[in-house]
């Protein structure tokens, strides 16, 4: 349910209606549409409300049966979107697959990395340079001298970088070396960094968190498209269940799922969702088959020393061979990997 | 860990040693090969005892690395069982389509459905006769009667017949007349009905519970094993997760490692993980992509007036464009589907 | 949602009723209450149907706002359900204490276990006779002489005795000897299994499955009530989850959520739920402290050498000393334990 | 397992150990018990290298069945920590129920339910100043206006008071205000925020995340541990399960493990885990049976007029009731609530 406000509501009418609904136990999400603000109202909640709240002043329409994401829904836009990375299109017919290491150990490494898999048919280099610290004595990430590093990659391969960013006040300085900024799984519902991103231009690569629901993904996406931003890209990761036989369960329905509600790009990181370098070429052509706009894997030239991530990391020859699959199966689907 | 006795152990030995384990709050496995008794820990638990259990008379040696399922392992055997259903084989190279209603309703449509699915590529007919049943007023299958439908719609196609047997006391009946026994998600821990398929020679469809590991369902195949039956082909159908998206959560990486972990054909359900047949494509494509040896679908002449699960039958156009989807993928990953 | 049919309504009407609410993807519920047929609606599927289902021959009205399972509902009854379990009373103001050995075993340790625990205050003697067998030389239970046991324990302590039935061929036998029924976890949705326990009038205990709903619970227990036994106890006793510190998650909410939506009593099983012994005290008294009227416990005299489930059995003077506490906490919430 | 390192092991020893075991997969947690570096194995991951470890330059021993946190396990300290907030002992046999409004709205407000609840005896006053908002029309929060509001209620009332602080760079503002900082269950391994208050002195009320394993929650209370501030206090408030029927699932189980693995006080949010008031009194009272050292519950002066949470607030005489139960039951386990 869509509660669409009047145009030059006052800010007072607003606030009001927020507050009603929410001191009525009501989640909600706000979206500013042009010059229209659209209060979302989440999991049905406070739906019973309707008649109260169409009476309040300021409000212009109750649409009952629409998501409580209106820009980033299917319903708003009913072409997929296309999402441009410095010239890649996400989203189209190409079956975009992003590859890199976890992190950026030096600008050798990345320079070898990146070389090799733009020969393979990768399109856009990931790497990581700011990682989410659990140790002090872990590799951190090489800050922005590791942006500088990809930047380097960048103009020896013409491949755009995705990398993450994991703090508001990083977001500036991410979003002048990368060309797509990546919110990582733990990220999902932080909203001062989902603001920061969303009040930024460069595209916005969103992951699913381990526990969040696909009605969440969308709800963190129209967060950023209501920021300013709707570039925006999703990627199912994997979810955690009861299941201890992989790290966590890739939940490749999420992908049709996500196809239908949202005209937004969705892609598929089996590299997280196993945690097994033997499962990720399987997940990776299961993604495309379902239909993932993209795949974002590891690849490390020498996973056994690297820095991170190392067991689910694919080797240089690993991610060459994966890539003669992957494009049967994109070629199977109807789409195509270059 | 595997506890190996001595051939020729007593019978009050192997009581003893299963009983020493239990006592201890270990859950065990006892697979017969052969002549030789092999005790299966499952989950870890126990394995302190090992010393203790080594010296216990009927014990010969302990396999400390061994997976608590000797006969249905990878280890057991390296290559991949290929499981003959009435001259169709399921494990090679093809990829079997098993297609067909939730429930046979009467001879007219098990004909029509059945005719057209064999003309679209299906290699195995499904089709419920016995129902388990929620309301008496619900459709509870034809009994015999269907069973004796499915085996007329046999001879007039040529495709073999596999449908569910929901009681011990049925398996007799159903295994007479259909060429492979399904046993459904909620009777995957039935011991009762997993020893009576187990001592019949017809080949087990096993599907996974709604809330079962992957550990549990290769255990619930070496009971069938055990019992004398090795000819058993696995199917993931979605597990129960907190996502309330898709109906359960088609757990995909569940293909793969099965696949390391048993010789075993591992075929998917996307019918009944997904609920809802706009996600049967894409799922079905998935499970191809991801290693499955096979996919079984429901379709139905007419789903809107199907007597049961009509919202995820496929129709039968629906079908037909679905195989040449999942022909591409199956040339794509090595295979082929006929 | 329920559809209440017309009284005298024929079979072919009611069989319509159905099968257009299951054709249009509705799970449901069949409930008889005296003269009138209920049909509960499950989970808001196919509510969009209700005008069309209120038009068709036979239905009396529909009620839009009812849950499906109406006779346990709470809505249909005010007041608590007293279930008199041969002279104990479950669900009136004493919390009532069922304890014993997860099997029977011998005469002697029945005998043993059910005068400690008699004297300890232990209102009904639990003990399996009957147990799922996972390995056939694990102990299978002692069948009908194990129930002869538990009569002869009820004699020589006065305790009425509860003890689970695995199949339907055993209802009569084991309800010759017990004097109420208990349904496993794995059994919940054993639907001819319900059909057969309430087709006879004893008490039965209905345990919640590892991987089931609140509502599916009450809908298992309508099943009983609409077969004609309206003598139901509840059980929680751990689900399924992601979290491997405990077997289960006791979901203590359970309580509290299941008084509120039904009248029939409820009861806890913290042995079940935690798998082990050093939890059942804590999480006995969490039961009775979120409102639960009675407790489940399993009591060994050597759990050490306990033909099963030994960790999680308390010892005799466990359980005296955990029922001090539980007196007390009893007391706290306004109950009484003798 | 624990590799305890030589106290002046060099910083690049160190690196070189993290980073061998997290090149081959490991998970692990540093930690600095005074002079000496312990790097705790997670999960398991990597105890095969232990030999390998073992022989690393630096390394001084290795402790194979230490669990991964040294300085939160209970091997570390067998008694109790006792938590002192401003005077009020976390942790003692008296159970401490802290109280208040999700959010404080007005100096008025907090006042008005801070002398309410504390003359029905709760300890601690809660209240939140900074909220994590997910719309800029919902209320935000009072921040450093609302902390001085809480500041003046302590002084009215004497209660200490608790309040969330959601970013780093806010710490030290609430850590000037408040005695106690609440980190909530969406920042549970926020690192950079742990870090943060693991340096600054005034104890740490962290909250367990909503799909956080009892093992994630102790090396997140570690986290702290090792950054210098040992005053952490354990709160469960509820996971995410399959379970639809209360918000989130409740684990009462995880107050007995914890309190086994730990000798840090552990409490409960019965408020935050059901989402609904009627179930907070009988969670509450579910909590303190099972051994919490404390409660943690909302409490507002007109809940339906609450800027937050509303329908998960007690109402005043709502409190006063509750606490009339708990002391029963805080008396009937051996403790007391004043």
């Amino acid at each position: 349910m869509i509660v669409v406000l009047a145009q030059g509501v006052s800010l007072k009418d607003k606030a009001a209606i927020v507050r009603f609904i929410e001191q009525h136990g009501g989640r909600l999400m706000v979206s500013e549409l042009g010059e229209t603000t659209h209060i979302g109202l989440i999991d049905g909640t406070a739906q019973a409300l309707a008649a109260q709240i169409r009476a309040m002043p300021g409000v212009e329409s109750i649409k009952s049966e629409a998501p409580p994401y209106p820009q980033v829904s299917r319903e708003y836009r009913e072409a997929n979107s296309v999402v441009d990375v410095a010239d890649v299109a996400v989203g189209a017919a190409e079956v975009v697959v992003m590859a890199g290491p976890c992190s950026v150990e030096s600008a050798t490494q990345i320079s070898l990395v990146a070389g090799s898999v733009a020969q393979s048919g990768a399109r856009i280099l990931r790497g990581g340079a700011f990682k989410p610290r659990t140790s002090p004595y872990s590799f951190q990430g090489l800050g922005e001298e590791g942006l500088l590093m990809l930047a380097a990659a960048r103009d020896q391969t013409g491949l755009p970088v995705v990398t993450e960013v994991v703090a508001p006040e990083d977001v500036e300085l991410v979003a002048t070396h990368a060309d797509m900024l990546q919110i990582g799984a733990r990220n999902m519902q932080n909203f001062r960094l989902l603001s920061e991103v969303g009040a930024q231009p460069k595209p916005v690569l969103l992951k699913r968190g381990i526990s969040s629901t696909i009605e969440e993904v969308l709800l963190a996406a129209e967060y950023v498209a209501s920021a300013g931003n709707t570039r925006v890209i999703l990627c199912e990761r994997g979810i955690r269940t009861f299941e201890t036989a992989t790290r966590n369960t890739f939940d490749v329905s999420a992908v049709p799922v996500l196809k239908q509600k949202t005209h937004l790009p969705v892609i598929v990181d089996p590299s997280h969702a196993a945690g097994d370098r033997s499962l990720v070429r399987p997940l990776a052509a299961a993604g495309i088959a379902a239909g993932a706009d993209g795949v974002l894997v590891e690849v490390h030239n020498d996973p056994d020393s690297a820095l991170s991530d190392g067991p689910q990391s694919l080797t240089l020859p690993g991610f060459t061979e994966m890539m003669s699959l992957l494009k049967g199966v994109a070629d199977a689907v109807g789409r195509f990997i270059r």
